[in-house]
């Protein structure tokens, strides 16, 4: 398999995949640092052959190979080596595209137990002796690039042919409806004749056909050359004019493959609620993609706000690890952290919270150990940033987001939401330090004290709320969701203290209600987590069925009832800025899993599992969640309860019943 | 002209430069991590137009382009501005070379004036307002980089064709003899004629004809599609064996063209002298090219400690202030920091240094402000490996060089020669903390500090010299030539302790002798600065008028007046491992120019300089040193001192006789 140093692969493809958003056929890269491979890498490994064998060499990039730390002849294709222990070193320059290697013998192959180090960093000492003290790490491996024509630099997404499902003639041009939302690379094939084709593109007709307020649009000139493929976009219509002769418009749909049994599943008494649950999980495939993106029409750069809910909903559905480390990886970029995460404070902390959800979900430890030293680098940036008490304050060029809200809301000083957020980020460190064996212990002792500080700082007894925000010495005693939210949803709240904020302020109508589909996640997830499984249903009819009755076949970034027609389109003071299908809007996908079929990890990659099932009001739910072992199925109706498992440690609690499982195991649990 | 990020241009280029490295037809890049440029750059300029103007567009990578914030659609070649005050910003990306940008229209043009910045930082507060709070640079510009088909990523060295003196067939094949050392490019062709053509470099004919261990060798296949262009290597010899029919053989000088006129000269009575400075010259004019290299056979890799002998020769001989800049840029790289320059942290201690010498002789305090910042994070870098007492300890992974030196020498623990070289890095950021407006004066602190400790824990009243090292709190008293000169060099002894030293260490044939023409460079400095130059003229005869007896055409890595023949070809340990064209042999031009003109700056950029000028022993001497006036020109003999200079305010000092010149003046001294 192909080799390459970790993260370099995703660094790389990341840049690709940013710049490739554009603004009515404008590139659109992102406002932070956009790092890069390292151009020189070096692979090594040693071997103990029973016999000689010639290797295979394919690499990207010019490379040399030294042989027991002698350098050979040029770059070769084959290459001997002879038996007994000798220890293989290739060196790989590639600017354009992350240094890959890939080797193939009879007992030597590239793979994990193979070193590759950014610097082998030789030295010779006072008695000419050479030393190496580079920092070495496992080579990175992925199953997209198992054989020899999987080249790292080649990757792209799947594609198949896809028909419109009807089109018309209509202003000036011809208008191509897909039938629903899609993302795809439109091809226009008018043999030798040459001119200019403009395509504009719509996720609604309205939009398609505006041609001077359309968010995606291409101007391209046929060359007389056959087929022109343009790059993907997101559609559900297209509207294409031009005046050349015989022009053919086809479409491929672009996708990541994703393994339908691994995947998870939901099914319910509630036609709608189905309906919810597969328009959610189209809305994650379609923004499931190199990366997890937020939008796939305007936005189409990695958010980490957006990312972690997408992690937390493929974990219930297609359980693809590589698409989230891809995503993590890339998110990071590399050192020097010269601005947070999207350059957002809470952004940055919902990225270390993600490494802690992925290795729960995952206990995959050796990405913890990958991580680490980024996390730890990371950490430090925030660290020379806190005030003198180690709380974070916003500085004055960092985004502090929270959330859009339509009330008043100050973002500056020491926010409580922002201290529960970095509690976690602690916490995180605190559990990854362990994992890869860092005893310095600044993690273990700061993050208790931040703990303290924010109950001292921030909860009112008089409330029985955590209150607002410390700037300078005042504490603003405003009451929001956030802080109190993420206090139930981090543990950090206890059973009282839960409750109180409950009923004064997640229940409480006085309260500013959320509006956005993201903090909505959290929201609901708060609600389900304490019992509220009814409100949870009722709200996901509401609000989700609102959307599909006025014509969804994906999930939008926002959804305002109360909106009629074309207004659902706008957004950012822009006639179709609002993105149909959004990420964040196929949170049942989660909700689902997590709370009704109610299946989540105790122990790190499900080793120890729970399964607390609800109806939420339903008659019968059924489905799966993935895990590393396969899956927890779980049926469940109001006279009986069945789980079955794959594998793990599993406790099922339902109605004061506990029951348990270990291994591939099945029980049923009469509920009358 | 063009415009790229300061830096980017010669990070990216010192990969290639660095890479190009072949021991034996293998690829050889440095052990140190290499850096890539920028990916994506914004570059921006706010323009008040009296009238509207069409500007043309040149990049390198693509681009987008905002008029007063807003995108406009796709890459134009051409954009109309309209008349008033408007901002352009065009953002650009480009991972393979660096992003770079042209445009011209009637006012509107790429230079220095415009901003750079890899990261603009956009984050919108709580009223919904956008801010940017990247951080902005001046863009940087070159000479190379003038006009709209230079663009960067097509520099390139000149070439000229060059014909061997002679050739002759032996061994199997022709050797060609260049008739002198040089670097350049092997052309092949026999028109459509295919096979293959093996080439053997030599520096001398024994190397060229060693096919089994010359050091550079070509190994190709003639495609039968005309000429093949070998990559550059060094040469006088080549031995070319090939079966191909009619292949015609012809080469190609590589060279960084020089301006004559702009250079330093230097003549005197003594005929050997007189070849020694044209030996040197020629030896400079080969190392000097995309950047100072040391030797351009064997090695070809930026070496920091190289580089600053290099520049100070080239202040006195072309006066190539971008090579200067080139190189510094380039051997600092990015951060993160991950180790010293060139892993040596003499060499990290050199770099400092070197930029303190570029502006004391350039007067360019622009260049200081531009690297100020990577300066800063380098020192970091250092400040994070002192020991408790602030003093610059090696550790496990950093090479200590000093020097190569043929007697046992620890090179662990706090040595006297790093301390003082760490004094003169901090004394540089003092100066250039001042320029760059660096007001937190943590460089001003240290440095004091610094000096003392070094004089109380190293300075000997007894042994009247510098101790080596401390090690475990233990002095080790051996005294070497090392930190003693260097204490003369930076200033830092004071005319007693110059004197001390001077006689008990410098000149006291107990010190164990310097061999190496690096560490000789400034022996022989240090002898000069302390008036000794008839052993300064002796030693310059013999050592560089013994090469010269040896057939040299250019001067060596080192050279042993009691090695004979072959001999004279072996280095580490291989028989043809020295480099016969290395910059530390070219000195003689330095110390010529410096102290027997005499000339050298004051105050930065020779706004004041002194000429103390001295015959040594010869009957006359004249020639001239450049300066950003012009030149500084003068003539000496028994009786008469002339100097001419082109600007600045000069003070002519010979004998006890004191004058002053101010501006483009001359002025005759009788000596009689």
């Amino acid at each position: 398999m192909w080799i390459t140093y970790p993260g370099d692969f995703e660094i790389w493809l990341g840049n690709r995949f940013n710049n490739r958003r554009t603004e009515r056929g404008a590139m659109f890269p992102p406002f932070w640092k956009q790092d890069s491979h390292y151009v020189t890498v070096e692979f090594s490994r040693e071997y103990v052959l029973p016999e000689a064998e010639d290797i295979e060499i394919l690499c990207e990039g010019r490379f040399n190979i030294m042989l027991d730390g002698k350098l050979q002849f040029g770059q070769p294709k084959t290459f001997h080596v002879p038996a007994g222990r000798h220890k293989l070193n290739l060196k790989i320059w590639n600017q354009e595209t992350p240094c890959a290697l890939y080797i193939k013998g009879n007992t030597i192959e590239t793979d994990s137990s193979w070193l590759a180090t950014f610097e082998d960093k030789i030295w010779i000492d006072e008695n000419g002796v050479a030393h190496g003290s580079g920092i070495y790490v496992p080579a990175s491996t992925s199953p997209y690039f198992q054989k020899a024509e999987e080249r790292p630099s080649l990757f792209h997404l799947a594609t198949r042919p896809m028909t419109p499902v009807s089109s018309c003639e209509c202003d000036g041009g011809t208008l191509y409806d897909f039938g629903k939302e899609t993302m795809g690379l439109i091809c226009l094939n008018a043999e030798d004749r040459k001119g200019r084709v403009e395509v504009y593109y719509g996720e609604s007709r309205e939009e398609a056909l505006d041609h001077e307020r359309c968010e995606t649009l291409d101007w391209v000139e046929l060359d007389g050359n056959g087929e022109l493929t343009l790059d993907s976009k997101a559609f559900r219509y297209i509207h294409v004019v031009s005046d050349v002769e015989g022009l053919e418009v086809s479409a491929l749909y672009e996708y990541l493959p994703f393994d339908m049994e691994k995947s998870g599943s939901f099914e319910c008494s509630d036609e709608e609620l189905n309906k919810i649950w597969e328009i959610g999980a189209y809305t994650m495939d379609l923004t499931t993609r190199e990366f997890f993106m937020d939008g796939i029409k305007r936005d189409r750069w990695t958010w980490s706000g957006d990312a972690i809910q997408s992690y937390l909903m493929n974990y219930y559905l297609r359980y693809d690890l590589e698409a989230v480390k891809r995503t993590i990886r890339q998110l990071r970029g590399k050192d020097p952290v010269t601005a947070h995460v999207n350059t957002i404070m809470d952004y940055t902390f919902f990225w270390f919270k993600s490494v802690l959800d992925y290795y729960e979900y995952s206990g995959d430890s050796a990405f913890v150990t990958e991580m680490y030293p980024r996390m730890d680098s990371l950490m430090m940036y925030v660290f020379g940033r806190l005030d003198d008490e180690k709380m974070a304050v916003g500085h004055f060029d960092d985004w502090i987001f929270v959330d859009w809200v339509d009330f008043p809301m100050r973002k500056r000083g020491v926010m409580a939401f922002e201290q529960i957020l970095f509690a976690k980020a602690l916490e995180t460190m605190t559990i990854c330090a362990r994992i890869a064996n860092d005893s310095t212990g600044k993690y273990a002792r700061l993050y208790p004290k931040v703990r303290k500080l924010i109950e001292e700082k921030f909860w009112s007894n008089s409330a029985k709320a955590y209150m607002h925000s410390m700037e300078d010495g005042v504490l603003n005693t405003m009451v929001t969701k956030f802080p109190n939210m993420f206090a139930i949803l981090y543990g950090y709240a206890d059973e009282d203290r839960t409750r109180q904020i409950m009923d004064n302020v997640m229940l409480n109508p006085d309260i500013e209600a959320i509006t956005t589909p993201y903090m909505r996640f959290y929201e609901l997830e708060t609600l389900a987590m304490t019992g509220h499984h009814d409100i949870v249903t009722r709200e996901m009819k509401s609000y989700w069925g609102g959307m599909i009755k006025e014509g969804a076949t994906s999930f939008w970034e926002k959804y305002v009832p109360s909106e009629k027609g074309v207004e659902h389109l706008q957004m950012y003071g822009r006639p179709y800025g609002k993105s149909l299908c959004h990420a964040w809007g196929a949170s049942p996908v989660y909700l689902l899993g997590k709370y009704y079929l109610g299946v989540s990890p105790q122990k790190p990659g499900y080793k120890e599992w729970i399964c607390r099932p609800a109806l939420g009001g339903l008659r019968w739910i059924k489905g799966s969640v993935p895990t590393p072992y396969g899956h927890v199925y779980v049926e469940l109706n109001d006279e009986e309860l069945y789980v079955r498992s794959d594998g793990g440690k599993g406790t099922v609690i339902i109605n004061g019943h506990t029951a348990t499982l270990d291994g591939k195991q099945e029980i049923k649990i009469s509920l009358r």
